[in-house]
Formats: C-alpha cells, sequence, structure tokens
C-alpha cells in the first residue's frame, strides 16, 4: 500500500522497478508516481549514465556522494516548480502510476550483515533465552555485535515466505526432528546500503558515514525460533534465518533524513577510540510493526498494530557498525546490506519481534475476531512500516511486507 | 609453485587467468601449460559459448552437468593423442607456460558459507577453548553446523594477508583493547562449488550432489583467534574471519575425483533422513599445511611441514551439507563456495589449524634454523597442497598460498 504523503519531494528513494514485460529499469517514488530514470537519462533530462539501461542501482551506488547529490539536486528541480516546460514533458512521458510497475531488489546484494545493535532487544531475549542468568553477554557495550546473513535469499517486499523446515529439537526431547518451523517469527529492522566502498585492508573512520552509505531501507528478518534454538551454538544463526530477509522497494538517502539526525544515546563505558565519531548519527524514524491475519483480510479488518519503535534508540549506530566492520581491512562493496538488528523497546508494545512481544508466547497477541497468535500461522502477513516526521517535512519509507506460505 | 604432475590428462581443472594487460578468460591447467579456453571457442575447437569472453566461471557452472561432461570429454579428445593436427594447432596457439598468466578469482563468489564438519577439529577445539567442559555441542552429531562468512573477502592464492586489527580481551584485563591480532592463525580446508542451483523453497536432495556441485579447490581460511575468542559470542565467528579467505585457482571437478570416492566414516546416531544420500560422498584427498618464514626463504630452506591430513575422514560430508544448506528452502547459485571446515586427526602432525597442532602455544612448532612458531608471524608464507592419488593416478589440486604483511 503506497501513501502518497512518504514520497514528497524532500525524499526521493530510488528504486529498482519492471514492466509486465520484465524490463527493470531505476526509479524515484515521487508523491504517488514512480518516475523512470532511465527515460529521464535517454530523454537528456538527467545526465547520470550509470542509470542508463541498469537493472540494479550498484552502479549509482559506486559512483559516490557527488554523484547522489548532484542526482537529488537535478531531480528536486525538474519535479519542482522552477522546471521549464521541456522538462515538465520528460518527466510527465517518465511516470507512471506505482501500481503499474512492479518493484524488484533496488541492488544487487552482494554480501549481507546483521547486527544486534538494539541493547534493549538483545537484553529481552537474554532474559528470555537464559533466565536467571546474565542478559547482555560481557561483550555488548563493547563492540557492534553482528554476523553475515545469506545475501541471496535476501527479497523485495511482497515476495511470498515459505514456511521454512529444519532440525528442532524441543528441551526434553531425546532426538532431534525434522519438520516445518512452528515458532516463525518477524524481526522490524532497518538496513543500510553501503556506496563506493574500500580497498582491501583499508579501514573506513567512523566520521566517513556520508561518503560511505547511500541510505536505509526497511527490512524484516525472518526467523525461525525453534530451529535457531537448536543450532545456534557455537557458530550463530544459520538456516534458521538464510531462508528470506525482506527489504522495502525504496532506499532513502542519509541526505534526505538529514534533518532527522538526532542525539545518540549515552554509553557507558565509553567505546574504544575507532568507534567515536565526532557526530551523532542516530536517526530519528518511528516504526511500526502490523500483523494481519487471513480471517482479518477476508472480513476486511485493517492490519493489527503489534508494536511501535524508534531507530533513534539505538545502542551502536550507522557510523560505529560501519568502523566495525571494516576495522580488520575488510572490503564492503556498493550494494552491501547492513541489517542494524531487531529494533525494540522494553516497553509493551515497543518489541520489534513476537518471540519478545509475546513473552516466548506467555503472553499471545488478542486479535479482533477473537484469534491470537503467538508465532506467525500460515495466511498472516506481517507488515513493517516507517518514516521520519517533524512539523510539514515527512520521510516516508513505505513498507515491507510479506505473507507466509506452507 | 606449479607440479605438472597434479594436472594431467585425467584432471583438467578450470580457472581464470589474466594476461598482463589484465585481460581475463576462462583457461584449463594441463601438466605445465594453461590452455585459454576462451581461445578455443573463438577457434571454434570448443563450443561451449558460456566460456567466450567470460572473466568468470559462473555462467559455465550454471550449465549444469551434461555441459561440463562434455566440455570434459572435448578438452580430453583434444589433448589427447587423437586430435587431429587442426586441432593440435588450435590448442597449442591457446597454450601458455603457468608463469605467463596470472591466475584470478575462477567465480565470482555469490555467497560463502563455512562449514565445521570434522568431528576432531570441533573436539579439539572445544577442549582447548572449554577445559573440562563437554568438548562437543550437543547438535554435533545431528547437525551439518556452519554459518556465513564474507564472500566479498575470498581472494585468489597469492594474495598477501594483511594482519587484522580488532578488539581482543585478555581474560583478566578489565576492559578490551584495539590492535593488530598477536593470534594469527590459518584453517587447512577445502571448498566445494556450486553449479545451477535451485529455485526458492525448492530443497536439493542429498542425493543431487552431482547436479548441484561442480568441484573442490583448496581453502585457507584465516582467523585471528584472539578477536575470535572475545567477538563470538552469541551470534558467531565474524571479525575474526572476514579479513580474508584465500582459495586455490583451479577447481578440480567431481567427475575428476569420481575414482577417490570412498565409504563415508560411521555415524553415531544415524543422520535424520534429509541428511542420508544412497551412495558415499566422501573423497580420498591427501592434504599438506606448510610454513615458510621470511628466514627460512632468506636461506633458501624449504618449507616446514606443518600437517598431513585427509579429506575422506570428515564427518559431514558435501551430500548433507548440500541438503542441509537447502532444507529450509534457501537458494544456492553458481559460483557460491562452501568450505568444509578445517580438517583435522587428532595425532600430532594431522591438524588442520596451528591452535590444534601447537595446542594454543603450549607446543610451539620448532622450525629449521632455532625459530619456533605458536602463530603466524609478518613474513611467514602459508602453504596449503592436496592431491588425490592411486597407482598411477593422480588428480592434483595444486596449492593455496599466502604470506601475512603487517
Amino acid at each position: 500500500m503506497i501513501d502518497p504523503r512518504d514520497f514528497g519531494i524532500d525524499n526521493l528513494p530510488l528504486g529498482i522497478v519492471a514492466d509486465d514485460a520484465g524490463r527493470a529499469r531505476p526509479a524515484v517514488a515521487y508523491r504517488d508516481l514512480v518516475v523512470d530514470l532511465d527515460a529521464l537519462v535517454h530523454a537528456r533530462a538527467i545526465d547520470e549514465q550509470s542509470l542508463a539501461d541498469a537493472s540494479s542501482l550498484n552502479a549509482f551506488l559506486g559512483r559516490g556522494p557527488a554523484a547522489w547529490t548532484a542526482l537529488r539536486a537535478r531531480l528536486q528541480h525538474l519535479l519542482g516548480e522552477r522546471a521549464s516546460a521541456e522538462e515538465r514533458r520528460a518527466v510527465a512521458a517518465a511516470s507512471h502510476p506505482h501500481g503499474a510497475l512492479h518493484a524488484r531488489m533496488p541492488v544487487q546484494v552482494g554480501d549481507y550483515v546483521d547486527f544486534y545493535s538494539s541493547l534493549e532487544h538483545a537484553t529481552s531475549l537474554g532474559r528470555i533465552l537464559r533466565p536467571g542468568g546474565e542478559p547482555l553477554p560481557p561483550n555488548y557495550r563493547h563492540i557492534p555485535i553482528g554476523y553475515h546473513g545469506r545475501s541471496g535469499t535476501v527479497v523485495i517486499s511482497e515476495t511470498p515466505i515459505r514456511r521454512p523446515a529444519g532440525q528442532t529439537k524441543a528441551g526434553d526431547a531425546a532426538a532431534p526432528e525434522f519438520g516445518p518451523s512452528q515458532m516463525l517469527d518477524v524481526e522490524l529492522e532497518m538496513g543500510w546500503i553501503a556506496g563506493p566502498g574500500n580497498a582491501l585492508g583499508a579501514p573506513i573512520p567512523a566520521d566517513a558515514v556520508r561518503e560511505h552509505v547511500y541510505g536505509y531501507v526497511l527490512l524484516n528478518d525472518w526467523s525461525a525460533r525453534d530451529i535457531q534454538g537448536w543450532e545456534y551454538q557455537p557458530l550463530g544463526p544459520f538456516l534458521s534465518k538464510s531462508f528470506a530477509t525482506s527489504i522495502s522497494p525504496w532506499i532513502v538517502s542519509l541526505e534526505a533524513l538529514e534533518p532527522f539526525r538526532v542525539a545518540e544515546p549515552p554509553r557507558e563505558p565509553e567505546p574504544l577510540r575507532y568507534l567515536r565519531a565526532s557526530q551523532p548519527f542516530a536517526y530519528d524514524v518511528e516504526l511500526d510493526l502490523l500483523l494481519l491475519t487471513r480471517a482479518m483480510a477476508e472480513r476486511g479488518d485493517p492490519p493489527f498494530h503489534v508494536s511501535r519503535t524508534n531507530l533513534r534508540g539505538m545502542y551502536w549506530t550507522v557510523a560505529q557498525q560501519l568502523a566495525h566492520v571494516t576495522a580488520n581491512g575488510a572490503t564492503i562493496r556498493p550494494g552491501d546490506l547492513f541489517g542494524t538488528g531487531t529494533i525494540s523497546g522494553f516497553e509493551p508494545g515497543t518489541q520489534g519481534s513476537l518471540i519478545e512481544r509475546t513473552w516466548r508466547g506467555r503472553d499471545p497477541l488478542a486479535l479482533p475476531g477473537g484469534e491470537t497468535r503467538a508465532f506467525l500461522e500460515n495466511g498472516d502477513t506481517a507488515i513493517v512500516r516507517g518514516r521520519a516526521v517533524r512539523g510539514d517535512l515527512r520521510i516516508g519509507f513505505g513498507e515491507v511486507v510479506g505473507t507466509i506460505v506452507a
């Protein structure tokens, strides 16, 4: 569902769309329209050749911040009141209603890293999974903990999510079993997407965010909690996550989000020097998690509001994640995707996963029509929406949606 | 160093090479020659169009087993005694000494997974890291444990390996420090490379190995043990591994290795049904780990023989790894790389890592010239070599080499 207020002249997020014949091209979302950037290049209305005949934004992301800023300024001119009659004709010829084109993956993801940067999420998960123990691991306040996910199964919003099968073992069972996951969960996250990248062995400093990060999408890192619990020792989550990760179609640039850059939460102890940036890099983005069951959809009910949370409270920011992931000399490449980790608060109704929201099923959601949910059932649709709002200024992300199929 | 005996008519491994001008093309290693497959396609000596003007083998790997077998048969004809005079001329025109061309990455790696499939390695590491505890995690004999590594830092043999910096914390220190790793290690592994792949949600059965796996390379998964020890809880190894993973240039096909397919080691309990193949998929491949320090190289010493081991003893095979990684519906793609995990035995001199071989530095290696080593120092070169041999038949992998730089 498109909310045209999300995509005003101050936003101009980029994506890839395809027509019914399957031809993909880069585009910008503007109000209730999708404007074909390939068409604008061929009409000589814009001069960013990396967008010509492109089926992903990787080449454009590799061009770096000067090109990003120039394109944004040019599009604001073309879509604004000072465009010439000829420019307006070019834009009109390149514009389509959202429904006429299909969103595709905006980038070809090279590597996908998922962080674990909400202290509240990590604490709650520790309490649920290791009751009585210390909830946070000892490294938590020192390291932006993360791990590599499967880049080949990052999918675009609206891709159906097949319930994964896998090995699970009940605590009291003698042996594991293989079958469909019974604890299928969401993880409400955002993801940042890398720009030009670095050479092998050349770390990126925390202050270089604007040179190396193009922008953010919404991200749902689907998780099979029963598979995760049995597999994750000692090398971390694997098949419990690798079946699918969904992202929203439109990448919102850091430049558009600049008015929403806010102070970071306090940290104690102070992080090591390589994790310190000279400016704050928290962003004030409101996020909602919603759930629509098949029965609710058949009745025409609106989605149930599960949680509301905000990116701004994350313990580790994009600057620290960027510095950390390259501190050992590892490269990042244009189009690489970095999940923030599940974004949660402690208060009821602020958690970004069902395992936290229902305390592993102890407190199921009571849905309209008498249904309850601890975890996702077949036919359920999970929706994440996000936007940054201050007064009249609204920078929206749209939504990332997925429906569970058997 | 090339041993021409590795690359006889029964082997014919494929790779990518570049000339001094940087132009990359696919090639086959044959005795002391590299034969340019792009040139053979353009000379119409072979008819596999996926090799024309290709800078990776991904498209060819995607073509599947019928194309793989046809190319192998055609090359055996062209390089054999029944080739026509015209065919011999085409081959001669396409042939170069190994030293005239530079090995490049044979594939563009989409996702890199590293397994943990040597029971001996997992047991020894458990004993070293958790003395007094149960060395194997409870899931070990049920699950081919693995995790995702960083595909963007898989590099070709001979790429210099920069010593990574990172966070480490001594057991008795109050806080972590940031600096160069002091426990830089090797992991002797092999890696298998995927063929055509599957659709999202369509698991690959264990018996479909030959349809989905093209072949093997040697792999060294460089590891910073001090960074690993501090970072790996709860989500697994991350920056301790992501700075570099080296592979050998020539992919040896499963077809060439077929004579070396042998019985699998016993397993108790019997794995779940999805992990059972109807044939054995262990391979009898001898592997050597060697070390050459800068002082040894300056004296002209030969490398020191650290360990000898064999792929055949691995607890989990390629068939089980393939079935497991897709059991949840995850896709694999042509060129995806899957490390076996460190290949170790229990006997001294059979371990595939220094942390095992020196028992975390308790028993340092005594090298020629009076040097000792617990872990790698700057200027050290680690070499992994491998070959399958029975009587006159020898299928060699060549070697994977890397030198540590500051």
